[in-house]
C-alpha cells in the first residue's frame, strides 16, 4: 500500500548519472581516468542558471537528499525536512542539486566501481580523495549542467567543510556558502574516533585488505562498531538521556551479555541497518577525507589567509548541545572570516540533539534557513 | 641495572592471597562458594586499629596501588603519586590496602581463574558481580585484617563508586568515604561507550563466546579496540589536543590508512600493550559493574534517601575537563548528601587532564588529599 506523498514534498524523483571522461588529478597526485557522478535535481533551473543550489553530503549521505524513489519508500531522502516547495531551500524558487561524491557506494565512482585497469573493484585500491578533489569533482558537474556560479552551496558536517572550500578554491563559483555544524578541522579526538571506527573495520577478519568483494563478505562486525561508535558521537549526552535514560528492556537486570539498556538496543539496531546499506571501504575513505579537511594547512596553518579570496557571503550555523563539532569549532570559522571582514551571519541554535540537529526539524534552525535563503531568492530574482 | 627507589615510595611490596570459604552470596541470585582475594599493604596497622585505609581500583586497575614488585619494575602501583611516605595517603601514619576486586584478572577469583565445579576456566560463567558484592567481599577482607572500621575507603571513577556503597551499606564500617571523579550512576552515553567496547569484544571470532582460554588465543582486536575506545573518553578534547594537535608522524599525508597522525599511533600502542595485560572476560564484567552501579534504584531513584543512613563523613572531587564523569555527576551525589545533613567537602579541580587526571599529579588536588587526610589522621590518632 503506497504512502501518500506529502503535499510539501518533492515527490518522486529519478537519480541521474553523468559521466566524466576529463581526467582528475587528485591531491593524492593519482589521477582518475573517468567516473561517474549519481545525482538528483529538485525544481527547475531558471533561463538566468542563477537559481541553484548544490547540497553537499556528509560522512554517510548520498544524492538522495528529497523525496522519495518509490511510492513505497518508507523515508524520504535524508534532507527532505528542509528541501521542498515551502520549505527553506524551496523548489518552486530554487534548482537544487545533490549528488553522491566521489568515493561513496550509492552509484559514483568509489570503492565498489570497477577499476577500468583491472577489471575488479577498486577495493582499498580507490584513491584516497580530499574535500578539495570533491569540489573540483562537483564545479565539473555543475559546468555539465550549465551553472557557472551557484547561488548557494549548503552542506552540515562534512557537508559544510565542502561549502567552506568551495568559497577558497572558486571564489566565483557561488554567491553563498552555507555550513552548519562543521569545523575549520578536526580535532585530535575526532581523528581519534575516526580511528577506532577505521580499526574496527580493518580489523574485521573479514576486511581482507579491504579486497572482500572477492571473497564474498563484508566486514559486518567492523563497520557496525564503526556506525555504533559514530551514533554516540552524533547525539549529545542529554538527547541519549531523554531518549532512553537507564531504561531495561525487560524491565529488570539480567546479569547477562544479551541486549538489557535500551541505548544497548538502538546501537545494535542502527550498527546492522547501517552495514546492510553502506560499504566499509568507502567508510574507510569518508573518514579519511574528514581527517585530512584543513584548509588552513595550505596557507601555515592562518585559516584567516585561507578564507582571504573567498568572495561569497557566509552563513555559519552551530547548535550547542553538538560536542563532535562544537559551536566553539564554528565561532573559529566566523572569526576568520571577520578577519577578512567578509560577511557573514552566524546562529547558535539551542538544541539538545546533538550533531544530529543539523539533520533535524527545529523550529528556530529552518526560520533562519528560510529567511537566509528567502534573501538568496531575491538576490537572484526568483 | 635496578632503578634507584625513590624516597618517597613504600619501596618494593608483595601481593597476598587471602582464601575466603564462607560462601558469597552474589545480587545475582548465584553464590561463590569459595574465592581468593590478592591484595597489598602499605605502612603499619597501629594497635587500635584504626588507620586502615582501604583502596578500590578502577575498571582496568589492580591491587597494585603503590611501590614495586622488583627493583627492575619501570613503573611503580598505579597511585604512586598519593601513596607513600609523606603523600596524601601518608604510609607513615596510615595502613593502606588496596585488592584486587572480585572478576579481576591479577590474582582474585575471576574469569580467568579454575572453576571448582568444572576444573576449567570459568570464562563467561563466571558470575555478574556489582559494586555491592564487591563492597560485601571488601568488608570480609577487612575482617580478616582485624579491620572493623576504615579511616577511609577512597577511589577515583568505579572506585569512588565502591566508596559510595560502602557509606550505604556499612553506615559503621567506615569514617569518611573519598568518591573522586566518580557518578552515582552511569548515564546513557556513558553505557553506550560500553556497551561498543562489548560488542567489540564479543564480536572477534577469536572470543568463543568467552571460551578463548581452551582454544588458545585471546580476541585481541576486540580488547585493542575496546581499550582505545576508553582511552578516548579517559582524555579531554583539549589534553589530546595538546599532547597530540594534528601532528604527522611523518610530517606529511601519506594517503593511505597506516598510522598517520600522532594520536592514532598513541591509541594503538595503548590498545595494543593492554591486550597483553588484561583479559577480555574480565573487561567485559569490569563494565557491566560499571553499567549496573546505580545505588538509588533500591530506593525509589532517590539518591537522597540511598544515602540517608550514611554516618560517613564524604569528601567528594571532580575535575573540570572530565567529560565522561563531569563535575555535574558529583554535585548530584553533594546535593544528595547535602539533602540529608550529612558533612561533606566537595572540591571542583581545574585540571585539563579529564577523566584521568585522578591518577595524575596535580598540586591542588594532592594539597587537598593530604590536608583531608591529616585530619582524618589527628581523628584517628596517628
Amino acid at each position: 500500500m503506497p504512502n501518500a506523498i506529502p503535499a510539501d514534498s518533492v515527490g518522486l524523483v529519478v537519480p541521474q548519472t553523468l559521466r566524466f571522461s576529463e581526467p582528475l588529478a587528485l591531491d593524492c597526485g593519482r589521477t582518475l581516468a573517468e567516473y561517474e557522478l549519481v545525482y538528483e535535481t529538485y525544481g527547475a533551473l531558471n533561463a538566468a542558471r542563477s537559481n541553484a543550489i548544490l547540497v553537499c553530503h556528509a560522512l554517510s549521505g548520498d544524492h538522495h537528499a528529497a523525496g522519495y524513489h518509490a511510492p513505497e519508500d518508507k523515508k524520504p531522502g535524508w534532507w527532505d525536512s528542509c528541501i521542498g516547495p515551502g520549505k527553506p531551500f524551496d523548489t518552486r524558487r530554487f534548482f537544487v542539486v545533490s549528488l553522491n561524491n566521489l568515493g561513496g557506494c550509492k552509484g559514483s565512482t568509489g570503492p565498489v566501481s570497477v577499476n577500468p585497469a583491472t577489471g575488479k573493484p577498486y577495493g582499498p585500491d580507490f584513491p584516497i580523495i580530499t574535500v578539495r578533489d570533491w569540489v573540483k569533482s562537483q564545479a565539473r558537474l555543475g559546468a555539465a549542467l550549465g551553472i557557472t556560479q551557484w547561488a548557494a552551496v549548503i552542506g552540515g558536517s562534512l557537508g559544510g567543510m565542502q561549502a567552506l572550500q568551495w568559497a577558497i578554491d572558486f571564489p566565483d563559483g557561488l554567491r553563498h556558502a552555507i555550513a552548519i555544524a562543521a569545523a575549520p578541522k578536526l580535532s585530535a579526538q575526532n581523528i581519534a574516533f575516526n580511528e577506532v571506527a577505521r580499526q574496527a573495520i580493518m580489523s574485521d577478519p573479514d576486511f581482507h585488505a579491504g579486497h572482500y568483494y572477492e571473497h564474498n563478505v563484508v566486514p559486518r562486525r567492523g563497520l557496525m562498531l564503526a556506525r555504533m561508535l559514530g551514533h554516540i558521537t552524533y547525539l549529545s549526552d542529554d538527547a541519549m538521556r531523554a531518549k532512553f535514560g537507564r531504561e531495561l528492556r525487560e524491565g529488570k537486570l539480567s546479569f547477562g551479555f544479551d541486549v538489557e539498556f535500551q541505548v544497548e538496543s538502538y546501537l545494535r539496531y542502527q550498527g546492522q541497518s547501517f552495514v546492510e546499506r553502506f560499504d566499509a571501504n568507502t567508510y574507510l575513505l569518508m573518514t579519511k577525507v574528514l581527517d585530512y579537511f584543513d584548509p588552513a594547512a595550505d596557507f601555515n596553518h592562518d585559516l584567516s589567509a585561507a578564507l582571504k579570496a573567498a568572495t561569497a557571503r557566509f552563513f555559519v550555523i552551530a547548535f550547542t548541545s553538538d560536542w563532535r563539532f562544537s559551536p566553539a569549532r564554528s565561532r573559529e570559522i566566523v572569526r576568520a572570516l571577520l578577519d577578512n571582514d567578509h560577511e557573514v551571519s552566524y546562529a547558535e541554535i539551542t538544541s539538545s540533539e546533538g550533531h544530529d540537529a543539523f539533520l533535524m526539524p527545529n523550529a528556530h534552525y529552518q526560520t533562519l534557513l528560510h529567511t537566509y535563503l528567502e534573501r538568496v531568492a531575491r538576490e537572484v530574482g526568483v
